[in-house]
């Protein structure tokens, strides 16, 4: 018997919203795969929802008839300001209204650690550590953690916001020897979010089991995220290609990495 | 001889902005009097800006030449998610741009009590603590908190968010009795942010002295802020005239008053 | 118009009490005088209840018609088991039964320095330090504490819990020149705490505004109490009077003081 | 060699109580097995002890020879006041009487998650975090942890206070996937607390390696407590037989669970 | 009656060591003052002793008869290792083996900002916030503090280190206007150290009462020090003569100032 | 590929360190051995260099043409003050004027628990806790850490501070049950600390994986040490053979044991 109904996913069509569509088919009856491209060929237990999340109207009513939502949609990485606005904070904003309009239960939220990319990897942070992004894209996420804090509080609705730290294949610079989450490790983490008995607003942060850890997840337990695997089965090939990070510059001191040296990106866009 | 060249003042003709158009007069050779509706009758000092925030243009074209910014537009307190996207989150992110391209060096804020107005009223916070909106309102000012932490960690642009609690002429219910910023603390406030030695990115709570305490600003101690006035002058009048608050009710409860019992005001627009 | 209709004092013949039944007579319209010996001469808006606090069906009838209790009722200082369990534990739960049965809004505690006399004066601790009683009396005092805090999350009963340190006429030895509470500032601690806009459930410490502070009272902020006198005026005086304290004994060290060196009361009442 | 020569096990007839009595055997020469209800027979290395916790002079009698006493008599569940002042409260003040006139060592008490239980689930909570008792019997839980402090500070006897949460056969409902302590861990517990070099007086949370957790128990490592079971086997019978938790409600939202909603005991014994 | 029977003062031919000498005379019958250069004329109630600290027979010799030891010698700011090593290190070294010897009770020692200085001006670090010196004269100061930590811990002798901001006439820089200690407040602290009731082993900044705060002193609230000056009265001027900080720099971002922007001292010494 | 060209190992004849000087070998192509007593026959990959850390002339040749440096010479325990200033104060100066002119990455410093030995064992403290040493060895130890992190801070040199508890063949006493560090354990944690992406300035805790533990070492992730070894396979032996502790004395209740009950070396030596 599911957990769920019926489960949105937004950014479906992503790197990871294909991991999680075939990942958290187990948890519902039906998934709703959803992303403003082509979805490809849908599972028996699938049904799509091909819109823009700048789209209002078009946001809202796909998440009439679900009782979970995992909002990983909106632009992946840094962008110009107008794609951070429209995907990731008006997008969010409809995702919510949704929620609230359509009675869904809870919500889990693709955050980044580039919310808070610029504390030091040595200060160990938890997830109460006042944000800090390092680009515009961090600071979409920080909106959406705000707004989901005030769902809670006020209406009810649950998020476990979940900061992404390097979700990838494979780890491929010294960095991701401790930022790295395996793309199994990030469906189990959703996972736990979906079927953990109480959620309220959680902050999360999101890795692998790796042998170096930077930040300190300890005030999540209540999600019940036990990450089984670790960048350590790469750390000769990483360490072999991959040059060793400065500890007095930007990218190898903050959490955010190479994020923390970028400059703007509008100044980029016109350029 | 003035701490600053050009002052640009936003939301000049609100109710906090009249008063800071004279009382940062001394602190600047020149104030730039900014609003989308006239400012009537300019000082000697003053020069007048007449744009809206939603327009990026002109937002970053009226920054031009001033070294600092008191950024006290957008709505003043609960409005429509249309105009808190509009005047609050896009109008800010202009502002900050106009910052970023034109060289000022510090910009104060007018965040809000509700961007924590769900945290007790006994919980005594302090500036760290996480952020917990209770209105759009407050979600917009989380918003313009981290943009604004960006622009510092990143950019190098000075910030003081001040969180106003409740700027008025006098106290009017009994959650003013310590809530209570009077307009000459408002100056106070400001005027410290803006002649600290070093701000670099600040949260301050803005109450006056008054005898009840409901946070703990002593995070910010390096603004210098040392408020004047207090609301126990008003005291007798308030417990005449207004009720007790239920402590068990969100509204006696939580820092954010009423607000905390507000539905969405997108449901009250269309309703 | 006074705040309450009719406040319990229970204790009103004691040392604390026979202060507060003349300081809070202007926020009531009726003070309810209780103590288990006779109280004296009444005043005008004054009643009397002779009871003895161990007798649950008379303590909750006396707290009938009253919407707020200040409890100063007890043995006042190290008593042998018996009694602390009779008066102080046992007598305490017949008052919140009686404020739960007759819908009493709020309560104010005396409880003591002694429910936290074994941390150090160096360790300046907050309001919410663990408590670390030096005798039965402060075991007692952290029982009430605890009983008040169920009180108030199940009950929505308010309580400030008010840690007196050493309220006597005047400061005797060298400790009382950082623990002296002068009977002014204990009328003015209990006024705060029946006036306050919220209390809820809160734990405050009660000295006067001594030179020398021991302890962060900052947690208790929302009470809004301001004391006003001090031990400096005694401070020659004690010093000529008083020998200096061994900073490394018990009595030196620790804020319970010389309770921090006393044997177990049961052993001195049979000996 | 054993570490102990004689154990007093009180409660030795209850749930928790049995399991102890064959699972510290190997920790004592002789378990003396103590309730006020007939024990069974007895094992070669057991000897009884019938009394009532209530019951002064036999308490105090039934610690002699003692080196270590496992408290875990009196009430296990909410109950109406007269018990738990008389199983819980007096008895355990009968019980560290008995420590302190006959030497004892060290005590291992059965405090309960019931003491914090008004902490959320979300907030994770650590071992110092201050009580919120969701009912009488944490309250009284809460007196023997004070009780042993003083103990402990005054006259150097060792208490380990393990907040149990759910000691059961097997989790029954969805909050057990969090609070669940199988008996094996129980025990285990126990011996650890029995066993570290070092106690002096720690608090504990006592739950099984459950994959969802609550609360940090990371404050109590000198125990040396690693659980070795979890709730994860049952999940999927639990899962199906019990209904989700609401997590807006106090059951789902608070350590305590359904204890958070209970009524009054009082009332409910003369209802 | 003074407090002393007679306390040594190290470099008392110092700037702030002369202020002393003046200041704290009514604390002692006989004041000791020290210093390896000529100390002027002696006043009635003073004694001289001429020695250098490196020396560590002489130095002891020197604390004998003494019950406190201000120990304000050594050199003054940022010197090439030797100096640090032989007056700081070495000579401090002397003076607690002379107080461990001699049975002085109470030692006031001359920290300095400079064991601190890389925290950034807007943390507000409280008093036990780990070190981060930000040269060796800071270096040796954190030595000092570790030092007296063990001789409280294991001799019995209190310490209270006063971390010394800039003690200057008038306050010369922007910084200043938050790191000024004028030389009333400079003995008006050693005096609060000289006769709090327990120092045991404390750590305390000292600033006078700037408007501005760069740190948190609370945590020495039991040495009963209140500064009455402050840069105030010296702002216009500070303003009109010395230019702004960058908030970016080291030498305005950290507390401490431009000591962040020196180089080592051995390079400059051999330069 | 090794992590780097050259490591000086300095006290490589001592008994850690000639276990690093094997287990470190794979990461540099070269060991340079360092103490002042003969090395014993070298392995092909290992270089000497002989010389008296109190030698600064010598001790900074040595490290010239080194990219590490494992800093484990000095005195290995208690001494009196003249050993401790010269091998542990001054030779450790002389170690970082060498990385400093010399142009060395990274240093792994062998601190030791009595730099916090009189914390209690009950406090788990963090990493950061303050100083507390319990020696004159100790107090050289806070020394480096001091040190170093002037050097991070001021030059870049990247600083592990490892507070080595016990590191023995096998673990000889009750206490050792928590504080033991296998070899290989303490191999492991030099080569996390050489390998790590990212040390800047951290402190560490070194113990192996025992079932109790006495401290918290969350704060060090990132330095990925992961122990593999336990005392518990000698816990029988030890039980057998070793007294329990007395929990009220120093040695029972200190993380420093024993030493917290020693006299001062001088004392000892002149004795």
């Amino acid at each position: 018997m599911p957990h769920y109904d019926r489960i949105l996913i937004t950014g479906a069509a992503g790197r990871l919203g294909s991991q999680l569509r075939t990942g958290l088919a187990p948890l519902a009856r039906t998934i709703r795969v959803a992303d403003r491209e082509p979805l490809g060929p849908l599972s028996p237990n699938e049904e799509q929802a091909i819109f823009d999340l700048a789209d209002m109207e078009a946001t809202i009513a796909a998440t009439e008839g679900c009782d979970a939502i995992v909002h990983f949609g909106g632009a992946p990485t840094e962008r110009e300001w107008q794609t951070i606005l429209d995907a990731g904070i008006r997008g969010s904003y409809h995702i919510y209204e949704g929620a609230r309009k359509h009675g869904v239960k809870r919500i889990v939220y693709a955050s980044s650690v580039h919310a808070i990319g610029y504390h030091e990897v040595g200060a160990q942070i938890s997830v109460d550590a006042p944000v800090r992004p390092d680009c515009l894209y961090g600071v979409g996420k920080t909106f959406v953690e705000s707004l989901s804090r005030l769902y809670w509080d006020k209406f009810g609705i649950e998020t476990a916001c979940l900061r992404i730290f390097s979700s990838f294949p494979e780890p491929v610079d010294r960095r991701m020897l401790w930022s790295y989450l395996s793309f199994a490790d990030c469906v189990r983490l959703v996972e736990a979010s979906l079927t953990a008995p109480f959620v309220g607003h959680t902050i999360s942060f999101g890795t692998s089991d790796n042998k170096v850890k930077a930040v300190d997840n300890s005030g999540a337990g209540h999600l019940g995220y036990h990450p089984q695997d670790s960048s350590e089965p790469f750390r000769a090939k990483v360490e072999a290609d991959a040059p060793a990070l400065d500890p007095k510059s930007p990218a190898g001191r903050y959490l955010g990495g190479k994020f923390c040296e970028m400059g703007h990106p509008d100044d980029e866009a016109t350029a």
